[in-house]
């Protein structure tokens, strides 16, 4: 097991490894709730997330030798990143098993920092089981992601943190996968300050730890599949399974849709890079998932890697769900200052035009049309409304262009 | 004129109006210089930029009667924001002048502090007669966004912190529009360590106070074009410039390209949303704007009002300039199994596919052919060459798809 001097032993360790990560108050999310919030900025950690803290307790507990043989570990996300930092700093060889529809990004990041990359099968348990075997092989050690004394020492370093920059906090938001995190974070909590509330947040398309907290027993989840990538685990470990019932008092779900929409308010508002499941502590404050809910609240932003990619769609989406943006197809004659009467219309309405698409080729137009593409920023859908009813009173015809769906 | 006694009673006057924000060691930053690099993350602060401080300091200056009558400002930015929170915070109503064409967002964000909002005329300088107009009709006090020793003591606490966390700082960069907040901040570090050095930054479409330096004289900027808004400003105030002249060592320039690029990596790399005048900074030290650069550096990364969609098209034009992304049209025959085999093709490339959009109804297309637009996620841009090559190889008539221009 682990005790709260494995966490005291860990933060002594770690000390000019890993950055004391800044906590401080949002005004925009107590706004949002009528409570005072702070905001753990994890994401701000080296390698991006708080898997640094658990790798780093880990090699540093390798003897020489071990080191010097090397270590393994099989994983496409933050856990990769963690661990190939903490071999690169500490002078050993690291080889990471991702199965090979891994994103590049996170090859290249890991590559980065040292690693060797294997990519091998369609799914990370094929990737999983490449690393077993290598290990043997090889005589490298294996690095777990959650289940290990070690990481879950480590990672416990957060709530030691907390406790010193927000010593009254009343209530904790952690994000939960296979539980490395929550495991060590709510052990230093609860261990100093037994009154702490230590909420876990899942998303709800990978619920293994609150299915094993409503079933009293520990079960995995058939499958996996969430944005919020960091935590799309089927089951928690042996050891963290162990600590969350003793340490955590709850664990609720939210939806993919308040996944994305908590990273948009994170980037917009907090004006932080958060990944979707970073996000997830904020989405569990904003749905009230949580009756009774006392202030001060901490939310642990637990990493802060995700594709810029999915960043712009997120942006998008978002923008046109809250009636602020709106891409819209219409037609005008093909003859001189029709495109200037169509603009002056919307001008009128009160939108902003973002951007002009033009084009002669398509075969939907009659001879002597062409069609307009337009991207507007709006107020809101009652006001897209108006704009849409005004352009089809001029006599337009007027489509609304979908978003593109996150990949 | 201002001096750091000013300063010091403007930190004590603010204490539990504005955050202390955070001022962090940057891996990312220091790995991509080879220095030790720290972020004054002022973008965290309330009102989403530097601007509250000046605002608060400022309006705490008024007497009861004053502040009952109004305060009346010009700007459809971050100023506006900080006066109308401040004003909210002290029980003081305001008035803001904005141009008729202001971002509906920055018109909301305004009003949501409670604001009343003018849009009046085609340009900042019509909104800023206006305001002196209503100024004048209805016995307001004018806040000037730079020009004014109470908003420049208010900039200057940023100065103090960063001396108080980063004791042994070398190197300091800050971005210069109107001068308020360079003022400040160099005289509250030179007044107390002479030795540091302030390196002033402007946006090379606005270079009013780069102008000044290099003739000796206050001079302004014919034009201001930069998508850094914040910083987009003609000349600096007259005490801004009295006080650059005595404390500010130089000012160098950064274009278009390289401040988006610096938002692009604040925004991956380090996880923090900073809008164009906050990342110039980043971008004069990335492009080796100086020499003989010597660290402890810090960079104050001075807001994050930036808008999504603005984020958006950076992110999808750094993706494609970086050759990380790429969109591409082509054509397959309208028969069953045709995409299933380019997208194997694809595949064997290396490339992910992102999105796939597939269009019947285009005129370019001959009779049984259907166009098939891919967007990929790719490593550089020799691996966007091997992929078109590879296409077109198999008989693929392929054409690179630009990405869309910033508004």
């Amino acid at each position: 097991m682990v005790d709260l001097q494995d966490v005291k032993n860990a933060q002594a360790a770690l000390a000019g490894y890993i950055q004391h990560t800044p906590l401080f108050h949002s005004p925009q999310v107590s706004a949002l709730t009528g409570l005072p919030v702070y905001l753990k900025a994890e994401n701000l950690q080296r390698s991006g997330s708080f898997k640094a803290r658990g790798a780093f307790n880990k090699l540093l507990s390798l003897t020489p030798e071990e080191r010097a043989r090397g270590v393994i570990a099989a994983s496409a996300g933050n856990h990769a990143q963690g661990v190939a930092l903490a071999a690169q700093t500490l002078g050993a060889r690291s080889v990471i098993c991702m199965p090979e529809g891994a994103p590049i990004i996170k090859v290249e990041n890991t590559e980065r920092y040292g690693a060797e990359v294997v990519l091998y099968g369609p799914s990370y348990d094929d990737a999983y089981q490449k690393a077993v075997e290598l290990q043997h092989a090889n005589g490298y050690t294996f690095i777990h992601g959650f289940d290990d004394p070690y990481t879950v020492a480590g990672q416990g370093t957060i709530g030691l943190e907390i406790l010193q920059d927000l010593p009254d906090v009343a209530t904790v938001f952690v994000p939960v996968g296979g539980g490395g995190l929550i495991s060590g974070v709510a052990l230093a909590l609860k261990e100093n300050r037994p009154d702490i509330r230590v909420v876990g947040v899942q998303a709800a398309g990978a619920p293994g730890a609150f299915l094993s907290l409503q079933r009293g027993e520990l079960v995995g989840s058939d499958s996996v599949r969430t944005i919020a990538d960091g935590i799309a685990v089927k089951r928690p470990g042996v050891l963290n399974w162990e600590l969350i019932q003793r340490y955590v008092d709850e664990i609720v779900l939210v939806d993919e849709e308040e996944i994305a929409q908590s990273i948009l308010i994170l980037l917009e508002q907090t004006k932080l890079t958060v990944e979707g499941a970073g996000a997830v502590g904020l989405a569990a404050l904003l749905g009230n998932k949580v009756n009774d809910l006392k202030g001060p609240v901490c939310i642990l932003l637990s990493g802060g890697n995700i594709d810029v990619n999915i960043i712009s769609r997120i942006i998008e989406r978002g923008l046109v769900k809250a009636g602020r943006y709106v891409r819209l197809s219409t037609f005008v004659p093909d003859q001189p200052g029709s495109l200037q009467k169509l603009l002056a219309t919307v001008a009128n309405t009160g939108a902003n035009v973002i951007e002009v698409h033009h084009d002669r080729w398509l075969n939907k137009v009659t001879v002597g049309e062409v069609e307009i593409n337009l991207s507007l920023e709006t107020r809101d859908a009652r006001h897209v409304e108006r704009i849409l009813a005004t352009l089809r009173g001029e006599g337009y015809t007027v489509s609304v262009v979908p978003p593109y769906r996150p990949a």
